[in-house]
């Protein structure tokens, strides 16, 4: 997952920030618990996407797995030493968008940011369905009813989520040692048999339809580099880490990836030992464990573990799109609004959306992880390239110590990334890829053409010019629609005689008997106020309303409409109440340019 | 169809009112053209309701459908002697409501009520069915996919009446005056034929189940009542018809009754005499249609103009739930809301309650005609039933000349239609008639609760009583949240000075920097205002907002929020602008009692 401040941002109303309380802040070690489960959680999916695509040249292939296994790791350490180098040129954190802003600028930015949209969305699709994957290794009974599993935990995802979340990044260590717990075992003790302990699965037949030649080997390679998605989220994180932050997050860096580098070669060996194929129903991974510890309960908790593990990364998209997009909303290129994420109903937009978009993958996809896998990988390695070419750029323009070395490495980085993701258009394209050729774009597009509109508006508005002095104070009639005499009446007129020069009640009747008896009771009460009967012969409220106050609004005195809201004690009955004024004030905003108060007034019943 | 003001009042924006140009008032023809619609119109599926009863007793049963059809028209002949004198004693128009109102009370306008909108969306239902069964008898195609017709026709009324309709009863005259010139020319023609010129459908076997005692008679007689919907509606558009008034609508609701009996009577004979009986695919009215002019273009003419009468009957209901919404919201049985039905929003709302219910209706029964009728006989006969008892009720207290004799008719009017409606509620009981009875209470108890909060509230805003003088001028402070300064800045400081005795700006800031660089440009500005900007550490800007409002508030004067909004000239750019001001509005009139103003500031963009 390409973006994503750390999980102590999941929860919008009190995210913790750079400063405040510094024991708060993460050590090394716990920023790998905390860090990087989303990088550990693609070995569930990774290895299996080599073994995959080796194995259309039949079984005898699948012993290109290591050899693949290890250009993926020395791909993983460039990307390592690269973002430890991002994490000392950008100690705030930011990842792909951040870097392309500050060292390419303009569309490689865009770039940047529609790809990391792509891969949230992804994140939260392909970790669901090698959820369910995972899942129903240990529950066969399960196999058939992914797609179901998937949307039951995206709607768990989403109900969470809506409620907001009061996690910290240290409830998800737990998870994540035991996760690497059961993996490391996994490796140890399946190397310490002679024979895998059980064997799980159906057998299936695969005969070779292709020849092992460059392309599939390449192929593999790209698949399989989905197993690097998350090696950039300790660079996002920064501002997290106990001081000396950068320091501590470099370390944290080279422990993840090294972690994750022994977990994938220490699969693969046993993959080439133990001769594993794809086999239905299970994942490698499981079989692996099935290898190692045999197919008792232990298979059935590492397959849990597991499946709950890459439910918390799907999770870890919830918590990062709110942050991308208030970034990008104070960069002027989404609506302002989503700049105000600590704001519940705006956070909310965020979760529903993105749920939705990932349910659409899903449903599209029928749950399938190795048709996702792809889109995947294109969406992160667009990311990890923007990167490495911000990079070089930036030691290439300000040459400082070192810099031919750092930029050797970053240009490799993004030669090897770019080579992926191309592979993986390439070959993909009819199979799903092209969604993603379109979405890009189309996304960039839309950012660029949102701030130009907010160019336009500023300069409309005259942002960053002073102002000529406000207009000396202007004399202001406040207008008062009402129905009747009532204590509500009395409430308004008193209001409106704060506030305005001048004040005058309307009311709009079609009934001459009741024009008289409003006319009685207001001379009856008598406040000291006009009363303007309109009479209405069509039953219509708003529109005499609006021709009204449209004559009055010609004199150049400010108008104010004041509308009196009756709010009742319990909101199942606010059906009953003040729709009347809501829909005058709705069309008072779109048709006038008065400004349109609104007077609360609290029922008892 | 039980209610309905006439046609002219479709039009939600111009209907035209008593006293409105008498020379567009109608006379007693065209009253009869342009209200007799609905009423004429279920000459398409009442004969064939009755031949549909009574063949469950074999064929031969079916000699029954005459002395049955002579018994319906002499309660059709009690009805429109009846409804004579609500048009005497009613001359407002106003129908089963307005009768039970004003000479039952209580519970009985509240029966009143609930029936008419249980009619208002079987008149939809049913006039839709059978306007398909009509055109699936000319294009057989059609046969299988009579739901799917209903739900296209359903989805055209639904999209003209949201649109609005710009009719007048004029438009209805021509399709009126072309169904009575077919319908009267297949009796006539059809009896001068001494056989059938064609006989189209399928023949169908149909063994006697039962045998042809009482209780199929009765269901017979009831079922085919449903012939009878609509002759009320004359009775409720009374104001729409030229002076003198009840003349008028009596000779036309006699001409009605006249016109309808004979087509009733009729149809009958020709029945009897071809031995009709259900056919496969084509209704009856289809089979009387092709034995009097034969099966060439008369005969898809003929099923055309029947389909055209029924669609437009369908949307009298458009026309007519929306006044009965409007009179029980003026009487505090619906959210006060409907009374405003001239206001395009509210029109709206029930155009899609409407269509929602119909085509749940459709949903449930398949869009089947004849299991629809029941449902809506008991409506209807409710209706009637309520009349005429109000009429009894009228006579005896009030024992003006003849009241005896008006007594007598009404009393058998009330006695016949509480037996058709007992009849059809015990026979179809279990057939759907108990949706009826749940959703007649339901709506009854749903009107009262609402009298009752209303009465309630009308007490707490001491309605009626004379109120306190206002407060003497209190002194107002204008808060205005800022973001920067600009243009807009300046609009909405100027409208505060108007507004308030103190007026003070608040910005939100969560950045130190951003902080300065504001409060530098204020200070350049130097409006004469005081600008607090307020911290707020967690991106949050509405709740930091709250918390400076509540802490204002604390000293009794008034304060008003000014919110000024930026309004794009284009709708598409609004999800781009206001959102901030929405969002703060929305949660200052939740938690605050300050008032709240939204002053607008149009763009050019």
């Amino acid at each position: 997952m390409a973006y994503g401040l750390s999980r102590r941002k999941l929860n919008p109303k009190v995210p913790l920030l750079p400063g405040e309380g510094e024991k708060h802040h993460l050590t090394s070690l716990e920023g790998l618990a905390a860090l990087s489960l989303d990088a550990l959680s693609s070995v569930a999916y990774g290895p299996e996407a080599i073994v995959l695509a080796l194995v259309v040249a039949g079984t005898g292939a699948l012993s290109a797995t290591l050899p693949v296994t290890l250009a993926i790791v020395f791909l993983l350490a460039v990307l390592v030493v690269s973002y430890a180098q991002v994490i000392a040129v950008h100690p705030d954190g930011g990842g792909a968008y951040a870097v392309a802003k500050a060292d390419l600028g303009g569309a490689s930015s865009l770039l940047a940011a529609a790809s990391l949209v792509v891969d949230y969305v992804l994140t939260v699709a392909v970790s669901l369905t090698a959820g369910a994957d995972a899942l129903a290794s240990a529950f066969p009974a399960l196999a058939h009813d992914k797609l179901l599993v998937c949307l039951a935990g995206l709607a768990l995802l989403t109900a969470v989520n809506l409620r907001g979340v009061a996690d910290s990044a240290r409830v998800l260590m737990l998870p994540t040692v035991l996760f690497v717990v059961a993996i490391v075992g996994v490796i140890v003790v399946g190397l310490l048999r002679t024979h895998p302990a059980a064997v799980v699965g159906t057998a299936q037949p695969f005969p070779a339809q292709e020849t092992l030649g460059l392309l599939l080997i390449l192929k593999a390679f790209s698949s399989g580099c989905s197993a690097l998605t998350g090696v950039e989220a300790i660079a996002n994180a920064v501002p997290t880490f106990r001081s000396p932050r950068v320091r501590h997050a470099q370390r944290t860096e080279f422990m993840l990836g090294g972690l994750l580098g022994v977990m994938l070669v220490g699969l693969a060996v046993l993959i080439r030992r133990d001769h594993v194929a794809p086999r239905g129903d299970v994942t490698v991974l499981a079989q692996l464990t099935a290898g190692a510890y045999g197919d008792g309960w232990a298979y059935y908790a590492t397959n849990l573990i597991v499946t709950l593990v890459l439910l918390l990364a799907a999770n870890t998209s919830f918590g990062g799109l709110p942050v991308l997009m208030s970034l990008l909303a104070r960069d002027h290129r989404l609506p302002h609004l989503f700049a105000l994420r600590a704001e519940r109903p705006v956070y909310r937009y965020g979760v529903v959306a993105l749920a939705l978009l990932a349910a659409l993958l899903l449903l599209a996809t029928d749950a399938d992880t190795h048709r996702l896998i792809p889109l995947f990988a294109i969406g992160v390695f667009i990311g990890f390239t923007v990167s490495q070419v911000g990079l070089v750029r930036h030691w290439t323009t300000r040459k400082p110590a070192g810099w031919k070395r750092h930029t050797a490495i970053n240009g490799t980085g993004a030669v090897l990334t770019t080579l992926a993701a191309l592979v993986l258009l390439l070959t993909k394209f009819l199979e799903g890829a092209w969604v993603v050729v379109i979405a890009i774009p189309l996304m960039m597009l839309l950012f660029a053409r949102i701030q130009r509109y907010y160019t336009e508006v500023g300069k409309e508005l005259e942002l960053g010019r002073v102002p000529a002095p406000p207009d000396r104070r202007a004399e202001s009639l406040v207008i008062v629609p009402l129905g009747e005499v009532s204590k509500l009446a009395r409430h308004a007129i008193s209001a409106a005689l704060a506030l305005g020069d001048e004040v005058v009640a309307v009311a709009v009747e079609s009934d001459a008997d009741r024009t008289r008896s409003l006319e009685q009771a207001w001379s009856r009460w008598n406040p000291g106020v006009r009363l303007d009967v309109i009479d209405s012969p069509h039953h219509s409220l708003v529109q005499p309303i609006v021709d009204y106050i449209q004559r009055a609004a010609q004199d150049g005195r400010l108008i104010a409409v004041l509308i009196p809201e009756v709010e009742p004690r319990h909101r199942r009955y606010e059906i009953l109440q003040n729709q009347r004024g809501l829909l005058l004030a709705t069309v008072l905003r779109a048709r006038t340019d008065v400004v349109v108060c609104m007077l609360p007034y609290r029922l008892r019943v």
